[in-house]
């Protein structure tokens, strides 16, 4: 863990939509956080190439070492992600896809924490759920509670796109001062 | 459905590995199939852009439109697919993906089979139900039996690389006439 | 299929709260239903022992094959539950593993419906998903959509304990009359 | 924790039937574990009552305080069960049911590990990523490495029914292990 307790996270951004809802869930990380955290967003996973283990057997791209090396040193990692089709996007799921197969593999042992918003009723809690047990394989940790799962998140931004709705923002902040004992709970 | 009880299959394949075990799986199909039903291979999806929505906006790649052309007049869709990370490959959910945002939406009320194998004890499973998950959003009506889960598909090929384990290859029959019956239940 | 299109349907209560939600959801079906569809609840699962194989050794008890006897000649089962722990109740789950080791085994090949309701935001989703696949063992074939899935709602029953909601009458209305096509197309 | 680094461990099991493979599992557990850990079996949960929140009004039943007061002052908690139609055994979640309700909740913060042993190929699997999402309500932590899923485990006991197959006891002493350095890390 990094200095004087305090605790640098990074956010991963599960779509690459400019306007994305869950981009202004991601944005809006920083400035709830409790004071000794502090959350850097990741690079935009758009230039991953789709896994094909015939290309990995050329190397890793420089787009996915690159990305590991952000997550690596970092005390935890805040994954952000819309749902599609009831589970975790293509996007971010090729991207994890790729991470996994690094040595080291940079999320294992890492406490992890999980946030979705969707337009519909559900928040993306079903892509939640099938990211746990991606998490499990990976050997991350994640963060039991307080879920942040937001419904109609459409309606919870402000005309700038910029996340608003006070009652999300009081269990975001919740999360992250949940977060900050879990890492350290974790060592 | 097609003339005289005949029926069209056509089978996506999850892993863009040139020597796919399941490639392998998806490749046994047609010989495999009751005399009634043909399996045809659809074009790989490795050309799929990572879906975004801005991207989306400006209308279907050709390869979307075009993979569904393939599917929609299909009796059924049978999904041979790997297992990454206990789930689907991300490469496989970036096409369904985008898939899901046509309309009509191709695979919606079709019967589809499944099928995975694996290097490991568990032969895909997990991402077989993964993917039934999103089948329920996609509306598409999933055989439940028999399952065709492949641990240890490294030793089911034979030194070709074709699918050659007598087991194996006799579940699959099996899943195809049950696929069979069920299409001609749906109707 | 029952005579001149009527179709009969039976539903089962997950819960064994007097005053329970989901069972004024169940209440609510019969009208509901489409005019050629009935809906009879079953008994309560509440004298179900709980399920040990030394036990079923020695026969079946009476209250799991009267149920079995009620479910084997219906058209439809409608399962309306409760969510405990993010997956079904384990009330629910026990009768589930009595009546799956009947021989034949009443559920096998049916159409199934799924609704749920639950006082917390996501309307016992989670449940319905561990349920759907139970189902696949089963060799049940569920309804995909529309989902019957009510949060809050012990905000949707009025003074009287019943469902009241608009809402939520229209969209299992709906639910019924696609599970009415459902069947037929099962056939 | 206990003193001197002593880790107090407690294991539950899934099922009732005198015979049980997972029982067998469970008692192999003591012997298996490294040097530092106790693992003692809880009482069989055969008497709890099904959970019915009318009866809970009344109050906990006696089986259910006891076995909580037997759980809290664990330093971990290892659940062994069988799988039962692709999820937990109702047996389990019912009590799971009723220990989730107490106040404190015992397993709350807890570390867990899981063990599952099937006749079939996939060990049990499906029912432990079921109980996974239950454990995320139970704000429980649940070892993620090795997992101890065991196929075929009617091959894997002796005549004496105790378990005695060499890879299985060697990846249980791994998990045990595993799970004593989780617990240490979690503190």
């Amino acid at each position: 863990m990094s200095e004087a307790g305090a605790l640098k996270v990074v956010s991963l951004l599960g779509s690459l939509r400019k306007g994305s809802y869950n981009g202004a869930i991601a944005r809006a990380l920083p400035a709830l956080a409790p004071p000794e955290m502090t959350i850097e967003a990741l690079p935009s996973i758009r230039d991953f190439p789709l896994y094909d283990a015939d290309l990995h057997a050329s190397g890793f791209p420089p787009v996915v070492t690159a990305l590991a090396a952000r997550i690596a040193p970092a005390d935890g990692v805040i994954i952000v992600t819309p749902e599609y089709n009831y589970s975790i996007p293509g996007v971010l799921k090729n991207a994890i896809d790729w991470l996994s197969r690094l040595t080291p593999q940079p999320i294992a042992g890492k406490p992890v924490a999980l946030a979705s918003g969707s337009m519909g009723m559900l928040g993306g809690a079903r892509a939640q759920y099938h990211l746990r047990q991606s998490m499990v394989f990976l050997d991350a940790y994640v963060l039991n509670r307080p879920e942040v799962i937001v419904p109609a998140v459409q309606t919870k931004v402000d005309a700038n796109g910029e996340l608003a709705d006070k009652a999300v923002r009081d269990v975001i902040a919740a999360q992250l001062k949940a977060f900050a004992a879990f890492i350290r709970r974790l060592g």
